[in-house]
């Protein structure tokens, strides 16, 4: 892993492909298609795509149940204590309507009220993760939406992996179709006979999916693209290089953009958790992914004070931060920009993956300094309400017309006036 | 103004321009060219676009302080009591921390903090509006940004309209740059000598401006591009025709491509208020627009039922809901979706336009369902954090090791596993 000193320009940047032209050209026909032709289309790219011959799209209960009790009692038991968790404490992010009362009876109001209807896409494959099916869902549900739909691409045989219908039995998902690909993100945002259109579509998927959930944003909600993913560790002396490389390489397992940094005071430390990293790789079943994304995008970063760490770390605002130093929580209060953050030794990034009750989904590419993860607000709208009494109108209307004329917009402004016109003595 | 039965099948779908391919070239080579020679660039463009040969884009106090001191004192007034009571209604929105205290000393959280610094464009001529700098500046500052820009595109003479200095120092902002169009959006995202970076750009803006910011969006965050503004009215046979035409024709004097839309469940008022539209257009300074907006997108629905025209408004999700009716306040109630509900007679929508305290930047073309209007979250993120105690970790981590094995995420197993590598009599 490279070595160097820390100066001021540290980056996050990765030149991630770009958009595959040909990708986008058979999304948008695939959107169509499916647009026009409905189920049709969807049970034709499952047997294209898929391999697999359908002629129903939606999991039974049967099929849930059956997966269920198939299923590795710990496991289960593992991920009804994570689910527990999550919904813990995102319930605590639920919001409260804001009535505001004006003066003559009059008041405005913030209505806060849940979405209709979600899809959450849940890739197929060994990129299927229960952990994510509990992420996205538990939110949504939270949050109060009524609807909360699954879909994902089944297997030859027309199954979807057992542990993703356990964790979304356990999450609260019964509505589960077996489509995916930019046919069930079409499906999601226009309807079908089969599945009725969802009002926002979140979870991530490949390079169809995402072209896909761009192409129809506007018709319905996204959550964020999100980019690859990404660690920054600060640590001192006090670590232990071996903890701290096992943390960086679980970040690098992800994919060969994922993006593991670490930024030390210690020069020895910076030295072993380089040699550790080798050791460790060598072990690691993925290790071909993650020695890719090491050697093209890891890098320890020798730091002059841990001052200069903070700030460098405020200019990366990484997806997930670390902090393993002397007084980790007085570091964390300095950090102003991060995904989440991670305090001290026994808190690295896997306990929040799983199973703190903290969001896994979360802002890549430094774009924490102006997003946040995935929470309860992305299921949420407000709406505000105004009413005015006669009395309120009577003292406020004259402003008002005034601030309208003043925008050149004469019909505001008579709008407001109109009150009053031939309706006896208002003003 | 058309009339016709309410059926099922009514919406705010207007076929509006393709963004213009010629545009989206010049706009490219735009941020390209800021990107690459910073302020030159930006005094060339302001020279060849708007006229004015510029030697320095950042306004001086002595201009603000000129411009408030000539403008009329009435308006000064009327615009503080307007920015008084848009400040009081969003401080109602500033959000709290949360502390979630775990088992074994542990704890999670949640860190709300404001963005660094937001940068706002308000379009030049007839289109600036001082009650958008408000609505987009106060939320913005109540949030706790420290720091706020406006950009604005100067006249001939160098100039920006004195309303909208009046209104950037009512709403308290005070670094405001001489320069407009897709430059200004490439300054506000890339930064240049004169104008450092931001992280975050709203207000509205030409199709250069709109598409500037499309091209910037990943490296700053932008707001909703909005699509033309729209109304909707439910009235009963307790409306005067004569105020739902003032306020139909007042969203409809916006421009051509603005909706309004009356549903009323009587057909005596949907003839009266015909009537009364094209009475009150021949009078309207912006005839022509308002004209040319309610013969393409203007409509009278006539409902059976106020059931069947509540259904059609939750269809319909408008940017602005008006409701004239017996009872409003209960029909209110069984609004699902809309950016803003205005309340009876007395409450029509240009109140929230300029001066109630809620905002008047809100979603457009059916989108109410998923999002909401410009809000003091728009400037807020959130940060978890994560701290588990070592009898924490001793106790979890066998769970968060299975379920990343269950994954086949082996490092992430080992990760939290390696606090005990080694070290002793840990598990």
């Amino acid at each position: 892993m490279k070595i160097s000193k820390l100066t001021d320009s540290i980056s996050l940047q990765r030149s991630v492909e770009q958009a595959n032209v040909d990708h986008l050209t058979t999304v948008r026909q695939v959107i169509e298609d499916v647009q026009k032709n409905g189920d049709k289309a969807l049970f034709a790219y499952t047997e294209k795509w898929d391999g697999a011959k359908l002629t129903s799209l939606k999991v039974t209960q049967n099929e849930i149940d059956e997966a269920f009790e198939s299923f590795d009692g710990q496991l289960i038991q593992d991920l009804e204590e994570a689910a527990t968790n999550i919904r813990a404490f995102h319930s605590k992010q639920s919001r409260q309507n804001i009535d505001f009362p004006l003066a003559k009876n009059s008041y405005i109001k913030y209505q806060i009220t849940a979405l209709d209807s979600v899809g959450l896409y849940v890739p197929g494959g060994t990129a299927a993760y229960p952990s994510s099916v509990l992420m996205n869902a538990i939110p949504a549900l939270v949050a109060g939406v009524e609807r909360v739909v699954i879909v994902s691409p089944p297997s030859k045989e027309g199954k979807l992996p057992a542990s993703v219908l356990v964790a979304a039995k356990i999450a609260g998902v019964t509505e589960i179709y077996k489509v995916g690909g930019a046919q069930a993100i079409a499906a999601l945002a226009y309807g079908t006979d089969s599945i009725p259109a969802v009002d926002k579509i979140t979870g991530p998927g490949n390079s169809y999916v995402a072209l896909a959930k761009r192409e129809v944003f506007g018709k319905v909600a996204i959550d964020m693209i999100a980019g690859p993913s990404e660690i920054a560790v600060i640590a001192d002396e006090t670590a232990y290089a071996d903890e701290v490389a096992s943390d960086l390489l679980a970040q690098a397992e992800h994919d060969r953009f994922a993006c593991s940094i670490l930024i030390t005071t210690s020069e020895s430390l910076a030295e072993q958790v380089a040699l550790e990293v080798e050791k460790q790789l060598k072990q690691l079943p993925r290790e071909e992914i993650a020695r890719a994304s090491i050697e093209n995008f890891g890098h320890i970063y020798v730091a002059e004070s841990l001052e200069q760490a903070i700030d460098a770390v405020n200019e990366l605002a990484p997806e997930h931060l670390e902090i393993i130093t002397k007084n980790a929580e007085a570091v964390a209060e300095q950090v102003k920009h991060a995904g989440a953050i991670f305090i001290g030794r026994f808190s690295s990034e896997a306990v929040g993956d799983y199973f703190a009750g903290t969001n896994h989904v979360l802002p890549t590419n430094s774009t924490a300094k102006f997003s946040s993860g995935l929470c309860v607000d992305d299921f949420l709208k407000k709406t505000s309400v105004v009413y005015y009494s006669e009395e309120m109108w009577k003292e406020q209307y004259p402003k008002i017309a005034r601030l309208a004329r003043m925008e050149q917009l004469e019909g505001h402004a008579r709008s407001v006036e109109s009150r009053s016109w031939n309706k006896g003595d208002l003003n």
